[in-house]
């Protein structure tokens, strides 16, 4: 797909587990628990409802703080497209300040296990730098580990 | 569906044709051409890839200046929902400020014809009142005049 370098950030990796894995790990609230964000800190809740425009809400506790976001999703492709954002919560209500878009997905690698591709696409530059600044590809890199470490665990 | 008075706007009403031809005319370039903006202006082209997050694109002439519009599809249920939006351009790519988001229901009516609602959601009080002072109800009502005067003569 076709990205804007001003505004997008793209992380790219192979992991070793299966599509079908991580899809399930992406789409369910148990395990979203378990990766989504990079620890210490925590998913203290997540409620999903995979359809188009149904809510992907979680609450985090980041050093205690509770951090409570509302996203919804805006195209399944079981097993190789998720496509999320914080612009609406269910219902299609826009939200004020929109953070970003972000863009998962799955193919096979041609060694076996996963090419995975996780694409944040914003606004404006300034909120595209933000994140950067804010560690994404350490932060996004982490939760990758963290999901390839869990998925291994399911494997077993 | 929950809608929100400070941000959204809500246009009812009963139309003299069918779910299925109003359906067509919502979602086919040559048909959105002949009611989307009221007259004398004018929708010059018009491009529409009906698809999740496929696009809705057109070019308005508003006395003789070109107005283009970039939008995308977000909910189709064909016969009974449409949403479309400015939020982002083809490939979910987020629009620095978008204006608001379209959701268009259509329902048989209990004595014949349809019941159609159309809704704009809006990301703030002063976006939905900036579009109800551009003329929302006026210009949203003068768009089903013409399309349910279209609609007819395409039932003849």
């Amino acid at each position: 797909m076709k990205l804007d370098p001003k505004t997008d950030l793209k992380l790219e990796r192979t992991l070793a587990a299966p599509r079908a894995l991580l899809w399930e790990c992406w789409t369910t609230p148990e395990h979203i628990k378990q990766f989504f964000v990079p620890h210490p800190h925590l998913v203290k809740d997540c409620e999903i409802n995979l359809r188009i425009g149904g809510r992907f809400n979680t609450v985090f506790d980041v050093e205690g703080n509770e951090m409570k976001n509302e996203g919804v999703y805006l195209e399944i492709v079981p097993e190789e497209k998720l496509v999320f954002t914080d612009t609406y919560s269910e219902g299609w209500k826009p939200s004020e300040n929109p953070f970003m878009t972000a863009i998962i997905l799955l193919e096979d690698a041609p060694d076996g296990g996963t090419k995975y591709t996780a694409i944040a696409r914003h606004r404006t530059p300034e909120s595209r730098q933000s994140h950067e600044d804010m560690g994404f590809f350490g932060g996004w890199g982490t939760v990758l580990d963290q999901l390839e470490a869990y998925a291994k665990t399911m494997m077993r």
